[in-house]
């Protein structure tokens, strides 16, 4: 459906008409327009207003059906009462895209929900693109096309630059594109979506992805709606080789209503958007310095092509300081070959050489030390990427120029490095060097960090997606209603997900001849769905000898009926004891955005104390599920931490992805899934659900125990 | 002796004699003299410059000894060779300062460390206070003494500002300058101390803590050498309401060679630092910018009170982010009463009115809700502190005069609150709010973020010292040579570390005899200087019989005699069983830096796995072990987790203080402390030192087993 409702008549269009155009342009109503003119907007430009012949110089037409030819955009600002009015005139007219500034829509309440309601509706009908209600608009600076009245234009039209912008908060958005600019970064392309009636952030993305002047994509997200419709745009992204990098605000946000299953409660919504983040390849930026930061460092034409890293510095605290940043990066500053740490000795005597590379205030007497350094980085030494501290010489009398020529030279020399310069430079020299292709940054911490996040971008865009596995053939439909233990288990093991041996037996006779199939040392197992708590009633008998089994059967079926004669037994189930290896949690949550979700944590206090779990969104293959694995704090348990074996991770990562691809086929028709725990067992003797339970929608467990 | 010999002949002298000053002011030896003349310092200045009569067009003088009267500080930028002779002239003239730039000294290596020794040595002799060599000086802009070669002065003098500053790289600390000019934070003092031959940051703090005019000290920091007498500067700071702000470079550098003890391996030397700035109340910022900002926070003439924080926003989004980041820096958005958010609502419908207050851009229509709010959230609901976010109307040219006028009035109307803007402004606008008392931060997650800091920071200066325990009278020396198992704990029982009742026996009889005294259960262990491993080699008996002691101590011998027939045996050590609770290892080493560190961390997996460790510097008392414990990721297993009874946790802070106040005592006697575990049991039932090592310098325990 979105493929086949493309925004270009939103954000790309050859005419426009302003519904409610003020003669005033500084009115809401008329700012929109005096941009417009500002921009030198070269299509047809059509102010309505029934008042007038002329909008700020331009004619005006009392109705959209008056305007001739075609309208591919109109703006929409009149009240909200009118704006259905409106909307209708646009479908008429044959409009493709609408920007409706409006208010009084679903943020105010049950009236303004159901109006909304209708204009989503007329949109979805019509094929119009609607950006809002309830929005700052949007621009699209290639073209001059100005549908908003941001204060940000207000000053005259910015240069189109590689940003791409995409706001659910106008005001937040337009803030964003001050500090954008401040820092030396044009935005071509911004939007804002306001209450998404149509129009999200991910239709924004997934227009930009397409658009050939962006180079990287930057959001403003409070809330996605569709996880698939966000996932499919950041995949888009990826394909067209355009980094997405998004600011999510609502950590704090504790998650709405206790949830019904372990999972759940665990789950804050907000662990959920970052995995979902990590698994799409979005870089999250926590602040707004953070987003604007990684947006510098990604729009400097290229993109760093390894995370080995060169830092160069005349201050060896500042060596330090970005090696530091570094190691927290995951960058790798190589040291240099012996020779090469030689040559920069025989320049420099007390020059640190191996990396960083502090080649002193030496360079102040001999700037020939800069090129031949950047010669021996990028050169001889091949690094793909260089930072160096450089701190106000580029803004220094004597310094400013030579330096200049010599890193904008290099720039040249290797014009697939990806080169950044910590230092503090004049706006003017700043514009120059990024125009020679270097980015400048006054925090050498926050240069290292910044490049590190473009390494990230980099290497999700050079990484192909990820496989995931099929969905088994013969997968058995879900049942509905009450899902028993041994049910649960059986429907996990079609799933591919590793059980014991186990029986269902219901008389002494079938225990015993149960044992004798599965072992020597059995655990045997009340089945009832009226017993939740099974251990507290007696349900549980560990560790039982197989000669035993029909007296154990018949010892735990007395108990059971005196603890709780009421209760129904399906039976007992009998499974070998098991021991050794570590214990896992899986579950699996419907989550509203990004459906179902699968948790993975460590049992006992690394879950319960620590809350160390990590979340994926279901399917996903083996290679992410070994991701989660590594995301554990607790990781060195399966590793062989404390003199254990290592355990079978492989199996796990197998399993976990089997459970995901299970989920994501069953999706709506669970509540909730936990195999608590799975054990994973040593290298080689692979893993088992030890307990599992499955809550299906129509009915779900009680926590009442039946009293006897 | 610092007290007795101060930084004022340093930092603020009434003469200053420059060695080797140049008549090129662009000159390193010129550039000094220059600054001052441009400063307008009002001191004596003499040029010491055999070879002209003027130097810059003052009367330069042959040699120190030829200037008339007498000669607080002395510049000495002249070559290594000649720094010795220009020291002992400095003796003879009487000066109490010496600012030496020369390079050349302990950073080339074992020549140049002997001659700082000989430098360091006449400083010491004479009381002459020495910054450098190998500096970039320091200035004083409150009296526009200048002794240094920094280019920040190169394009004229500073004003003189409430910021004191200390770094160890003259070439970072200038960066850091210059930062701090583009933040709108001007440097009072400012010192570089390059080699610390005699002066170290630690001087600079404690100056600058009785410097009036100073409202916050910020610090660079690679390696501190004396960690007493930084602890004593900060504690005056804090005496006279100083926020010590420290960047500490270096995180990623693994610690030394591999130490002997379990303690030291898991103290990389940046966590002691770390725990050395929390435990002393130094505020560590992580990057140049943090610096800055926490910087810019905390010299805005007066601190938060307290926690309270009122987010006011015309931004939702932008209220979310302050939300979160008020979460993770710890304040407090306390909402508004009911009364307020009804008054809120009464101007603006569709505000959010409970804290963040979002009033929304109506304000843009009605701009006397700013001075509405500012009294509802200061006045009535009587906020400590408060952070509105108003993006870029503080430059627009319709609410920039409106928003100033509110903001500033506000500011004069509650002079002790604490107010801050995040808001996009001219440098001009923004000198403007500085002026009238309110902060300015383009973020406004880093306006929270950093005002979070200055709160912490206020709080510390607002605490008195936390007490320290007396040291018992009767505590035992620490005998050297090695000390077993059962010695160690006697040493610690007298230091009030709790042990149990234990009896070292010799043979059966006394074995039986001990068990009758000790209970029914019983743990039996051999003690031997040979026998380190004492499990593997049999010599551990849990859970034995009382009335089975003697046959088990019999039975014992004779497996260790098999097993270990060369060893020694001291005997076996006979403990009551016990059980229940959680087991903690304390450890002791001694901190080149800081001294004796203690460490706490949660045994078993905790440690292992997770490394989930914390260290203080002994001596401390019950409160600060009481944070210590805090600081564990896994503390909930000691507050009842997994339902087992809370632990006694005061029992673990006062045998953590105890230890500390131990070992600050003993400092130099030991090599390393290990109590490992201590059972902190049920609460009210105490702690156990089980097992605890102390290794001496005379002898340190080897790991070879005794083969048989």
């Amino acid at each position: 459906m979105t493929a086949a409702r493309p925004l270009s008549s939103l954000l790309a269009p050859r005419s426009v008409a302003i519904f409610g155009a003020s003669n005033d342009p500084t009115r809401i109503s008329g700012r929109s327009l005096r941009y417009y003119r500002e921009a030198g907007f070269k299509g047809g430009l059509y102010p309505i207003n029934p008042t007038r012949d002329t909008v700020q110089g331009l004619q005006a037409f009392p109705d959209l059906a008056s305007v001739p030819g075609t309208v591919d955009c109109a703006v929409i600002a009149v009240p909200a009462n009118l704006a259905i009015q409106s909307m209708e005139a646009c479908v008429a007219k044959g409009v493709g895209g609408v920007v409706m500034f409006t208010a009084g829509f679903a943020e105010i309440g049950a009236e303004g929900r159901a109006m909304q309601e209708r204009i989503t509706q007329i949109a979805q009908d019509s094929g119009i693109r609607l950006c809002g209600p309830n929005c700052l608009g949007l621009f699209n600076m290639r073209i001059g096309h100005t549908p908003t009245f941001s204060s940000f234009l207000e000053e005259g039209p910015t240069p189109a630059g590689p940003l791409g912008m995409v706001t659910q908060s106008g005001a937040f958005g337009t803030h964003l594109l001050a500090l954008a600019q401040r820092r030396g970064i044009q935005v071509g392309v911004w939007m804002s979506t306001g209450n998404e009636a149509d129009v999200a952030v991910a239709d924004g993305i997934s227009f930009l992805a397409d658009d050939p002047d962006t180079q990287a994509i930057a959001c403003y997200v409070e809330a996605i709606k569709d996880g698939k419709l966000f996932a499919d745009a950041v995949a888009r992204a990826r394909d067209t080789g355009k980094p997405v990098i998004a600011m999510k605000v609502g950590s704090s946000t504790v998650g709405a209503a206790a949830a019904a299953s372990h999972t759940a409660s665990l789950a804050g919504a907000d662990a959920v958007y970052d995995a979902a983040f990590r698994q799409l390849g979005v870089e999250r930026a926590k602040t707004p310095e953070d987003l604007i930061n990684i947006a510098y460092a990604c729009t400097r034409g290229r993109l760093p092509s390894s995370r080995r890293l060169a830092v160069m510095t005349m201050s060896g605290g500042a060596g330090v300081l970005m090696a530091d940043a570094s190691e927290e990066g995951g960058l790798e500053l190589t040291p240099l070959s012996e020779e090469s740490q030689k040559e920069v000795i025989d320049w420099v005597p007390f020059a640190a050489a191996r990396n960083p590379v502090d080649v002193t205030a030496q360079v102040l007497n001999d700037p020939s030390i800069l090129d031949k350094s950047f010669d021996l980085l990028f050169g001889k030494e091949n690094f793909p990427a260089m930072v160096a501290f450089f701190t106000t010489w580029a803004s220094s009398p004597q310094m400013a120029e030579p330096l200049f020529k010599s890193v904008s030279e290099a720039a040249a020399k290797y014009p697939d490095r990806y080169f950044a310069l910590s230092a503090i430079a004049t706006p003017e020299m700043q514009r120059r060097y990024e125009a020679a292709g270097v980015g400048l940054f006054e925090d050498p911490w926050r240069a290292v960090e910044s490049i590190a996040a473009a390494v990230r971008a980099a290497e999700r865009l050079n990484s192909p997606p990820l496989p995931i596995p099929p969905v088994p053939a013969e997968l058995p439909p879900l049942p509905q209603g009450r899902i028993a233990e041994h049910e649960a288990k059986r429907i996990l093991a079609a799933a591919g997900i590793p059980i014991l041996d186990e029986r269902l037996v219901t008389d002494a006779g079938q225990a015993e001849a149960a044992a004798k199939a599965i072992g020597d040392r059995l655990v045997l197992k009340i089945v009832s769905p009226d017993i939740p708590h099974k251990t507290e009633m007696g349900g549980v008998m560990l560790n039982v000898q197989a000669a035993e089994a029909g007296s154990a059967y018949n010892a735990m079926i007395t108990r059971i009926k005196e603890r709780a004669p009421r209760a129904h037994l399906d039976g007992v189930l009998i499974s070998p004891m098991v021991s050794g290896g570590v214990e896992m949690i899986l579950g699996v949550q419907n989550d509203p955005v990004f459906g179902p979700v699968v948790m993975l944590g460590l049992g006992g206090i690394f879950v319960e104390v620590l809350r160390d779990v990590t979340f994926r969104i279901a399917p996903f293959g083996i290679e992410e599920a070994h991701r989660m694995i590594g995301e554990l704090r607790g990781r060195a348990m399966l590793e062989g931490a404390r003199g254990q074996p290592p355990c079978d991770i492989d199996v796990l990562a197998e399993t976990l992805s089997k459970l995901s691809v299970f989920v994501a086929e069953q999706k709506g028709r669970f509540t909730s899934i936990d195999i608590n725990p799975l054990l994973v067992r040593p290298k080689g003797q692979g893993a088992a659900a030890l307990d599992a339970l499955i809550l299906t929608p129509s009915e779900v467990a009680g926590d009442d125990e039946v009293a006897p």
